[in-house]
């Protein structure tokens, strides 16, 4: 449901036009030095950059530390991180109630909540969720550290050129997709739990969380798959398990083995677009054209790093305070 | 860990050169028929039928139901299933321990268990534990039934000439890895928890369990991450929610929109290879190079049709009984 | 850790002198009518009453709904529920850093949180988080409707004249304690799950979170097991299990047998007296004489009935919930 | 469900007249030396001993490890350990799907099971589950020291003359209950998660799992909640929290505090008598009288302080592995 893990639980709340977005935060360990501005970085982040292809709508997103926190420092309690919505037009989503928009939530969000569901920006299902991931991530990435989380965008509608790709589905009133890698320096051999808490699996289980994420892929991933073993096994070199490639994305099965953590997603173009598109008027049950206004991503794979890295970091997290590698109180 | 699903749940136990395997499967409803000969067919799938590419290693796999049934009916009780190991042979195995397998679980096996960890025919970490999951994939796909869960393999070695990939990468004392895709149909829709248990997060979390398995992407995947939104987005034909194109792959926003279901899944090279490899030996911390013996299977990705199916439908068992769409006990 | 629940979820934040306390709940269905004023009277009730015995601190204690709600209705989303704290005086915790006061969490907080607990009116610890309970109760209670929950107040302090006990250790700067009985009417028959959640287990589980309680007793309770058999069997007098008599508490075998289900729960006095105490100063290491000033109930176990309806009442609907007898979306 | 536990987790199967019972331990560290003979002990203290007023079935009770073991240690991976169901006599029992048996699980299992529950021997309801719980233990306590778990059986039918009191009740073809008291030394302080896993209510979670069970009081129990503050309060006189008296049973604010851990269960006389009882019989809808033939224990709470110990071990080596305090593999 809206809880993930289980020694560090994120429980992720809010919805789009609704009076804030958040997280809580289970088991944090007591001592972790933590201020507001630490969340600034990763949510500027999160807003995609200066670069075209993301929302104009503009959230100043200061993280508003609730509970768990004393003289700047974590007391063991949960942490609850809100994000007031201040800068919402709701105007433009009633509309979707009638005619839901194709490859959305729309839909399904009507039929699962029996037209109960807050449909106003996507209500729940709405990217902006990720604001509570992002926050969650800061604490995850401290907790972490020295081990090292990083993503970054490889290609956009699948070119590298991806300044260029946007402009152009932007220009045509359309959007585009993109690949995120995302890499862990530093980790420990032996984190995953056979046999259904692979570190693959958790990772995995953790990304698709993400809006618009549609795969993932470890390592040399799909195309290691179309190759032969003995040009995708990894030599080991040394005893620290070092290997002289790294096709299995330093997890073999199912655990870290000591080399770098590398995976994959794919994220789909965003759904809400301007050019025209066919869907079905609830009302009638008749074909009706629709063009998505107000104020969206034309490449929701910008703003998808950063939250990837905080879903990563928290099933790091996770995985360590399980297997009792993180200290439940920090020293000084 | 070794148990997975909340309401549907698998407990999975074994080794490969033990006395047995097998699965201990919790909220089963009373009064499923449930004979051992229901198991037959899909354990004879497990061994990736007669074609080459395949173990000589021959089980007969009869299914041992110990607990929760009475007069051919399940009881409510847990449903114990065992598999007898009988056709072992350890010896080629004791050399791992000082000379690990690249590309397969012998090194983190070691690290992560201090030494202590089975290591006859990778112990846990075998394919052999796959039986059980397959005896649970029997009772699940009873229990969606008339949903339909049907995986086939696609391509081994990045060609559809399936056959003939596999006898070349054999002679060369080689393995190749495949593509498996996987379709549901007849899924309610609504099925999925937002936010982290979406049926795209709990799917990845148990094919990511299947070993071996290095990507997983659903609908049109990685695929329709580099196209435009404006050609992915499916428009919606009638209020079943019917859609013209199915780029989704039946989920929007991590839930069923009631199209069919499709995914497909990445199954690297087997590991184990005849071929020489360079690894660590151990005890001298020196280079060695290694020709791994023994029974193995040139292509795992034939046997892995079954286990997809069987992941798959008790992640779909799970999540019907976690949202009261499947009886606890059932009529007669 | 701090949520609770399978398929109804809460998650309890927050601390006592800290900007709110709250709780986040989630599962619960979409369409159930609430608004704010529908916690007034169980909040009410949390204070114990203008009885003597109870804290002067006042707290309007309105609930706030965060999120989860739409136009008067449930979205299906979590809900967010906090009350903010307002009328706090921390002046007189900080001694208790050095002079941890005897029964209660001061020392085992210090010790398990390193020193980082925020020990002002107990942190996390505080009586004051089962506001966030009350609220989830009420919720709860809506949704089990027409089954009814009602927890009262047996004995105070060994005696059935209540009040007078009350005052009686008042004057002398002590506190009581007190006995707790709670009753559903109207529950199903088969409620429990073998072997380990059963509504005994899950009950009990649910109390002892209720800070101050120190046993619990199901219908004859330790009285019966100081009987014999022939005393206590229940005859089954219909076809609906009705029986004679209800030593059982309305539950056989860990699961609930369609009688009214019958337990008490015993309530310790107040740790935070007035009179002098000996405990331990912990930078002299060296006895000393603590009075415990400020605001403090004489008798907690006035607020505990709403608080032991609010938690009975969510493991029923949890467990009414994964068993499939509860929508997920509600009729109109 | 039939699993309990977090990072040690215990799934519990079979049933009294199938072909076996037993548990599956997930998260046993690698590297204990265990043997079969190691159960030998507890197995036979589970049978309550030469004394009067235990059921005359005899079972030789040899544990049989079936996997997670490998020269005399365990390997990480799951234990399986059965114990053969030999001596059983189901004739008896096809009389109770018509005439339940007041006080027994068999009413609410034929109404949850719908009919399908094996009720040979009480089924998957049996008090011989508990040889399972018994093997828990053993693994438990053997993780567990040097810290000791010792229960013992305080009193039989309200005396401490437990002999004679069984004696009257079998003379009388009736049953007593009796009072059991389970003491922890050498635990560390800090154990138990606020706000929902404090040690009291995972330990009562575990001890409501045991068939019988009716109530639970930690420390002073039901007795203190009768007193005054200043009676109860337990003085802190060192540095490691040792207090002068232990009202509390060695838990505040659900945490351990570092005292020994008292608590005490009510365990119920045994349901099933000889002596004449009501019941319905369901086929004609109309009283009948019952008399329980077959083997039955006419206290049962003799067997329960082995198998108190062993929930008890469990629930605390959970505890300390989620917080680290266990190591994962074993020094040798």
């Amino acid at each position: 449901m809206n809880t993930f893990g289980q020694s560090f639980r994120l429980s992720i709340l809010g919805e789009s036009h609704g009076s804030c977005v958040g997280i809580l935060l289970d088991g944090v360990p007591a001592g972790l030095f933590l201020e507001p501005s630490d969340f600034a970085a990763d949510m500027e982040r999160r807003k995609g950059g200066s670069a075209p292809g993301t929302t104009p709508r503009r959230e100043d997103d200061a993280a508003l530390i609730q509970t768990g926190i004393l003289d700047g420092r974590t007391t063991g309690a949960p942490l609850l991180i809100l994000f007031a919505n201040r800068n919402t037009d709701s105007g433009a989503y009633e509309a979707l109630r009638e005619t839901p928009r194709p490859g959305h939530a729309d839909w399904v969000a009507l039929k699962k909540y029996g037209g109960f569901a807050d449909m106003r920006g996507s209500g729940h299902f709405s990217g902006r969720l990720t604001a509570g991931l992002v926050a969650a991530g800061v604490v995850a990435k401290k907790l972490l550290s020295p081990v090292r989380v990083e993503a970054r965008l490889l290609e956009v509608g699948g070119k590298t050129d991806m300044e260029r790709a946007i402009q152009e589905a932007m220009a045509a009133g359309d959007s585009v997709g993109g690949i995120v890698e995302c890499r862990v320096q530093g980790l420990p051999t032996g984190l995953g739990e056979p046999f259904f808490d692979s570190v693959e699996s958790l990772l995995a289980h953790g990304a698709f969380s993400i809006p618009a994420i549609k795969g993932i892929e470890f390592g040399g991933g799909f195309g290691a798959c179309r190759l032969r073993g003995s040009q995708v096994n990894d030599p080991i070199l040394d005893m620290d398990g070092r290997t002289a490639t790294n096709h299995a994305g330093g997890v073999n099965g199912g655990i870290t083995n000591g080399n770098e953590l590398v995976f994959r997603v794919g994220v789909k173009p965003t759904s809400s677009i301007r050019a025209a598109q066919t869907t079905l008027d609830l009302r009638t049950e008749a074909p009706a054209e629709l063009k998505v206004e107000g104020r969206h991503d034309a490449c929701i794979a910008l703003r998808v790093p950063v939250v990837l890295e905080a879903m990563t970091a928290a099933v790091l997290v996770d995985l360590m305070m399980r297997e009792g590698r993180l200290p439940r109180v920090l020293a000084i």
